[in-house]
């Protein structure tokens, strides 16, 4: 059985923690908490020397780490990564887009803010982060009036992807008023079946 | 004919060019200029909504964007990229990694450095950039102890992601000298047959 170390408040972990409700995956998971260091423990950085969340044993001693590596593993050959060559690297192209161009604003202002309660110190760069936050938001927001989900009439792990930050953006600063088609996904995203909120005792 | 638009001396175009180059992918380059906001002309934004180099265009109105999109996609079934799901999963993991950890903090420095001359504003952010990097260049200085690439045996498109910004990082103040096996794994790395440096000529 697959084994999930991670924190499903952390965007990141949810990822998977929602893809594999999707798919009914069992699982185990096992909570990691980040603020006490427990990803710098010499134990934890044998499976994932980069000391982050989340990781999964795989079995036979095999561990994945990055989340959206984790996604693609997981959701090969199933309906959320479509086969074709040109739409499986359009997701990917989403997935690295969240991971350059997005979480390192939208999901580190919510760090500052929800985790660290806004320190002083970090004011400017929490104020700093919400200009490349909003810039990733017009381009999700602009790709959205025409197209359902990311990739077009269904959900694949590139909304996945997507999704578990930006749902949460307003605990970082956002306001997603103005974004209308975000929302609008959002719905549809929330109504796929097996879907769960973002709290620990879903973990 | 596929249609690159980048900029060599850019570690994400160089990775696509060394592809092309290793696998013999005939291509016309395009040269585009971020100084000069290039990639932010409304016909530029029309290929990549998110103003970033590099943009292949495939043909019949196809665009990709994100430098490890486009290399998985033009890597499927070639030998730099393998098809079984975890070696698969491990090359992702690689590339996430690289965007994540790696490249905003190397290639970040170098940009301020090279490109921008470190002026006084920027110097607080490049000497934390040394950090963040060091971190990065150490796991994978680790890795690669027992790894001949990352993958193995052979090159894979994550040791070309993690190829491309290493190889300059001394151009963002990164002294590599300790790191003897990066070093190692360089010489491996430029003797794959079709290796070309990255210099204007060569675009």
């Amino acid at each position: 059985m697959y084994k999930v170390f991670g924190d499903i408040l952390s965007g990141n972990c949810y990822k998977i923690k929602l893809l594999m409700q999707f798919l009914d995956i069992e699982h185990e998971w096992v909570h990691v908490d980040i603020l006490t260091s427990e990803t710098h423990t010499e134990e934890f950085k044998r499976m994932n020397p980069n000391a982050r969340i989340p990781v999964i044993e795989l079995g036979d001693g095999k561990y994945l780490w990055e989340s959206n590596a984790i996604l693609n593993y997981l959701a090969e050959s199933t309906e959320f990564l479509p086969q074709e060559k040109y739409k499986k690297a359009k997701v990917l192209q989403w997935q690295f887009f969240e991971q350059y161009s997005h979480e390192p604003y939208i999901a580190t202002a919510r760090y500052i803010n929800k985790y660290l309660g806004l320190p002083k110190e970090r004011e400017a760069e929490y104020h700093a982060k919400q200009i490349g936050g909003h810039k990733a938001l017009s381009v999700m927001e602009k790709h959205l009036v025409e197209n359902q989900f990311f990739l077009g009439a269904s959900a694949t792990i590139a909304d996945i992807s997507l999704y578990a930050y930006t749902h949460v953006a307003d605990e970082g600063g956002f306001d997603l008023s103005e974004y209308v088609n975000i929302q609008r996904w959002f719905r549809d995203f929330e109504s796929i079946p097996g879907y769960i909120k973002m709290t620990r005792g879903n973990a």
